[in-house]
């Protein structure tokens, strides 16, 4: 490589951006790196001595000295030549001085910097490091280094106006006597080559750097031009004890960091379902999105150290309410304009529209798509994530402890008059950090969750609020503690309601909401329970000491001491295939030593996983009359007929059974959820299963219903080792089927997965995947 | 009046609305008063039966139950007769029964409700009362009321899907056994007319109340068809100990709630001058703009009894960042598009604007104007509330405690790598209301901030943060105690920069920034100083304690031991007048017995209020030599050639004046702020000071200036007897005056004030005020 191709002509303060001529970019993601690496038109200043011009923005006249730097696309080029004195003549030639040749980044997946950050799985051609560890260049002079004669600096810089005080300018120096903030040091010097190890501070701001070479000489520093092959990214640092997100457990880090391979638990607490997920965090083009996001954000790069910070901007950016965010949420079962949320198998393709489109939000996402987009986000940025899934949440009522069902004078649900509705699961993320914001103790996991609450008081970002003070009721912690608290320990509060349009609760189930909180367990396929993360066991002097704690700081619940009932009922669950016609069993129990003759409601309603209903699908009323002591059983029939139509993406149907005692004129209730499964796709994988070699998946479905299926789409996609493919199928006749067979190349080896969804308006939520092992 | 104005005819579940043909409305504000109480044409549903339609909102279908209710304008008609039993042919005639006929809300300004209610003062025609107090109504019935056979309810609903649960359906009933959550007695009963005294709960909801009275026949519910007229809003009660806003001291209650006369510190610290400002929370319409606001903001009704809530989404709503609300921010000296921020006199003309326009953001604005009215806005919803001034405030460092100053290797500002400026002053609120969120002690007056940080995370929001935990360091709690924290405590950093772009800190400055903390005194026009309520006074082992404390959790400060020089330099401030030449005296002083000399640079700017520098005004160097012990004055002349013509807005000159020790190398810096006041409008008063008498004010102003001023406007107006008068002059050349003469009728009795500003892009913030006391 030339001298020239390095160095500039000796010419002081140039600011014009030279354009590269030959892009080493060949992939087709090539416009999200084009966003990144060059200016549009439209940021180019029209007269090159100006700031960037920043159109579409409040003007920051007057408001503060110069724009703030917000994005790691926008920079002022440092000038080649900085020099030391007035020198109307221009410098002289600097032959004698220190001259640099190349610059060797030491980036490849294989080489030292990426295996030892952890970062060798990252498709990428920069070099990604981690905080507060060291990583090594190597610099080619023109002559050998002479330490006692020879001044230079490694400076990295990110953003306009980069600058020492903010953190977004740092020269690294090669002397022990002279250090920055980060530290630098000569490991080996070999001829013309110095091989130097920089160690970036532990908070620094994490994104993409600009790196030059500055030389000094006496009559000013002369640098290296801007070359993007030498733009590093530096990330989070789960591995170092200095970073504020170190965990200090390999496998969670293995799991939390490194996996891209996820499960996300759905269904009902007594009959739960597994979604796999694609996080994708190493795809090509993901990192360079997650930039995005947060440059979209307007997010200040100084703040970009802080993960606290980081994950609440992020937690607002997923959603698209207020700032057109990435995922536009949609809970109609009209998904139209876009992708139902139950069709994505993974988060690349959500990631890399939003990006390449400039910040177009995506349609469409619930909770599930939100989290694990968001989960993506973390874990590409190095900060521990994973996404946990809340059976039974109490949702939307922002921090008051009640749910509420509301009956009529004889016990009967009064479907109109109930406005609650608890979410048969809602998924959000945690993330590991320590919280130096918060007393001891509150570090650790952190809930954050990016689907927007549009009914708590316009929630449109969630976290982090640490799970230990939710654990231990200290609510008054930021952020949104209260919230995340009552999602896991609202009470259930069945009221009836007086002529006089009054109410009084006549049961509270404290066990209902909050009954389970599950995550995928830790380099596992199975799941682990984390339900005591945030609670203590039901009925314990803890539990009752953390709820009057939370009743301390404002977290309102039902006192009414509510007299029981000395009959229970209870639905006894089972699993139902779609199709199927099925029996609901109730168990009653007489636990009085009299005869009961009990009124019973039983009323069966399709309801979206929001627990919101749809249509009515059974109701029945049944006297049954138990003996002292008797234990008795009742069937009721739901007919396939009843419900098939009726149903409505997620399969789930909410039984509510109320009634009267005859003689005691006490109300028993019961809830339950039944999930009806769909059919499963197969997914089968035939070739040689090594990097490189030509390999097969081929995809089948039989449709089981009495009826087509229409404009159908099937997606298939398996980290790293197959992008997303999807196909549509105009029609699928009752008892057809369809074959789909495609071909990849492995990209590496290990075990992974291919999944598959199938999506129509009639039938959503199919999946199937399998397992392969790709050896090198 | 008729019994048929006030009863329907009997049939069941009559959902449509009923529009009144003969308004009683008035006033030319109508505009706002229909958006309140009427439906759009874009609102109502085209089948009565269905729920309101909610256009351009996103679909709540699968995500609630309903549409949440959030908005005073929308609801469904309760109907007017409720049946208990199935009735084919309807229900029978049910003259045997009570039946109303007429209803007294005894809502003169005169009468006992609004006198006990501290309510007398708004302009409206509705009953306005106070949460937790007990107010009266006179219902007449068509016969003596005989209570143990008569069973009636007086009925409030708010919103939409009103229910007893959620606080938005409360039927008050007379008898003492049986009472809902607002307490109702009858005081007095005479032939047919009953006094009945209600008690609306300590938390409920303030708004704005439909009210119908209910009478239980064997049959059903029949009750009073909707008349807008019985519309009550009940509002915050600062004079209740069971409000969360109650404010145990009447002086500060008069002044905090009840005043609408304010005075609002600017300048400098020590040269501060005053804003009148009407806020004008009694005038006609405000009641209502300001329940529009929270309409606009979409917050659920639930939450509306919480003043900590309320507040908080308010300081969002006061700036139109994220969800269109009230007031655009503009800092940019162009204001052709709207009003400029200096020339407002008052947040009457501004709230009307926004609520009448159906919520269109009113320009312009800069701290004092959002702060002024957020004023208008907690006051008038009952929220006692100041607007205080912090002198010196350090902005937009979310947290940082640093605020750093470049000086080159000379010692000279580096202007173009300072990024950092502290706002002159920054106007925020305090507002009064207990914390049951956070642990005890941090309740009392609560800083909420509404103008836009869009440099510190893109936070549109701000506070509560508890003044107390401010003040103890405590910046743990919500809501972003570590921002107003930095704002009042940040050190002022002077670095010098190297060669090689690094930084190190010469001189730390803690006293500089949040110097002074103003508000208005106390029913006085005078200042009360209430800095000691921030901080403990500089240099104290408390004040180093709660340093100590907020670094704990996470404020960052500037550790390093700089030495002290020991020469020191001040400048010694004056108040000088536009149009003025004048001198700036430096003041040296050498603590040392040696001969000191130093090499000086005074660069003085024009500034914002916000401390952003424009054009440089003088750049002088001094080379002083010093005599042991020496004390020594330099004075510099600053012509008025020199500024005259760069002035902006507010007219303040920021001189900084650094330099070097010759001989130990030292440096010294100092820093003053002098604002170069503008001319005064004279304002006068003629003609007899009664209510309802014709009064005339004069406003006169000469241009004192050697150029033309155009596109001159002139406002002015007085709380509670003018309303706001504009005037345009397109020219006012050098030397000539302007007289113009306006008739008013004052509405009520009283001391208050005429103010006026006048405003013209090349001359801004010029303001006149005259105090007024009118007879009754």
């Amino acid at each position: 490589m030339l001298l020239t191709q390095y160095f500039l002509s000796i010419r002081a303060a140039q600011h014009k951006e030279v354009q590269e001529s030959s892009s080493i970019y060949t992939k087709k993601q090539i416009s999200i790196l084009d966003m990144t690496d060059q200016e549009t038109p439209e940021n180019v200043a029209s007269t090159p001595a100006e700031a960037p011009v920043r159109p579409k923005q409040a003007s920051h006249r007057g408001r503060t000295v110069g724009p703030i730097a917000n994005s790691n696309k926008e920079h002022e080029e440092i000038p080649e030549f900085e020099p030391f004195m007035l020198m109307p003549r221009g410098p002289p030639p600097l032959t004698e001085y220190l001259d640099v040749w190349d610059v060797n980044m030491l980036k490849q997946a294989y080489e030292e910097n990426k295996q030892r950050h952890h970062t060798h799985l990252y498709h990428c051609d920069h070099l990604i490091v981690r905080r507060a560890q060291e990583f090594l260049i190597k610099i080619t002079f023109n002559r050998p280094f002479k330490p006692e004669q020879d001044k230079f600096a490694v400076e990295f810089s990110i953003g306009a106006g980069a600058q020492y005080s903010k953190g977004t300018y740092i020269p690294v120096f090669p002397t022990l006597e002279r250090q920055s903030v980060w530290r630098g040091q000569i490991l080996e010097s070999s001829e013309n080559v110095v091989t130097m190890g920089i160690t970036p501070a532990s908070d620094c701001i994490v994104g993409k750097y600009r790196m030059y070479i500055a030389v000094v000489t006496p009559y000013g520093i002369r640098r290296t031009r801007r070359d993007p092959r030498l733009d590093t990214y530096i990330i989070f640092n789960p591995w170092s004890p200095g970073d504020s997100v170190f965990l200090d457990d390999e496998e969670e880090r293995e799991e939390c960091v490194l996996n891209e391979l996820g499960i996300i638990y759905h269904g009902t607490y007594d009959d739960i379902s597994e979604r796999p997920w694609n996080y994708g965090q190493f795809e090509f083009g993901i990192l360079d999105a997650c930039l995005f996001v947060l440059d979209k954000a307007e997010m200040p790069l100084t703040n970009r150290g802080d993960p606290i910070k980081i994950s609440r901007v992020a937690s607002a950016m997923m959603n698209s309410r207020d700032d057109d965010g990435v995922l536009v949420g949609n809970w109609s079962g009209d998904y139209l304009y876009g992708v139902a949320p139950t069709s994505w198998t993974g988060s690349v393709e959500i990631l890399l529209d939003y990006a390449g489109s400039g910040g177009q939000s995506v349609g469409y996402a619930q909770c599930w798509v939100y989290a694990a987009v968001f989960n993506t986000f973390l874990r590409c940025l190095g900060i521990p994530s994973r996404v946990v899934t809340n059976f039974f949440s109490a949702h939307d009522n922002n921090g008051n402890l009640k749910m509420d069902i509301i009956l009529d004078d004889n016990g009967k649900v009064d479907r109109s008059r109930t406005r609650d509705s608890i979410w048969n699961y809602h998924c959000w993320n945690e993330c590991f950090m320590a919280r130096p914001d918060l007393p001891e103790g509150f570090g650790g996991w952190q809930v954050v969750d990016a689907t927007p609450q549009e009914t708590s008081d316009g929630m449109y970002r969630c976290g982090p609020a640490s799970v230990a003070a939710i654990k231990h009721g200290q609510v008054c912690y930021p952020f949104d503690a209260p919230f995340v608290f009552a999602e896991v320990n609202s009470d259930l509060v069945y009221y009836t309601r007086n002529k006089d349009g009054t109410l009084h609760p006549v049961r509270v189930n404290t066990s209902y909401v909050g009954r389970l909180v599950l995550t995928k367990a830790v380099l596992d396929k199975g799941r682990r329970e984390i339900t005591d993360h945030y609670k203590f066991p039901e009925g314990t002097a803890e539990e009752r000491r953390v709820l009057e704690k939370a009743e301390e700081f404002g977290c309102q619940r039902e006192k009414a001491v509510v007299p029981q009932a000395d009959v229970e009922v209870e639905i006894l669950a089972r699993e139902v295939q779609r199709g199927e016609d099925f029996d609901l069993e109730l168990n009653f129990t007489n636990h009085s030593n009299h005869q009961r003759v009990v009124d019973i409601y039983i009323s069966g309603n399709v309801v979206y996983y929001t627990g919101v209903p749809s249509a009515e699908v059974i109701f029945q009323t049944l006297e049954v009359t138990l003996e002292p002591e008797q234990n008795k059983k009742e069937k009721i029939v739901v007919r396939n007929t009843d419900y098939q139509s009726k149903l409505v993406e997620q399969g789930n149907l909410n039984f509510i059974a109320t009634g009267k005692v005859q003689e005691t004129g006490r109300i028993i209730t019961t809830m339950s959820v039944v999930t009806v499964h769909n059919p499963k796709l197969t997914v089968q994988v035939t070739g040689s299963p090594r990097v490189a070699e030509e390999m097969y998946v081929t995809v089948e479905f039989t449709n089981p219903f009495k009826s087509n299926l229409e404009n159908v789409y099937v997606r298939v996609e398996g980290p790293g080792i197959m992008s997303i493919n999807t196909k549509k199928y105009s029609i699928i006749g009752p008892g057809n089927s369809i074959t789909w067979t495609e071909s990849f190349s492995p990209r590496r080896a290990g075990t992974t997965k291919l999944m598959a969804s199938l999506d129509c308006a009639a039938l959503r939520q199919v999946y199937g995947e399998v397992e392969v092992t790709i050896q090198p």
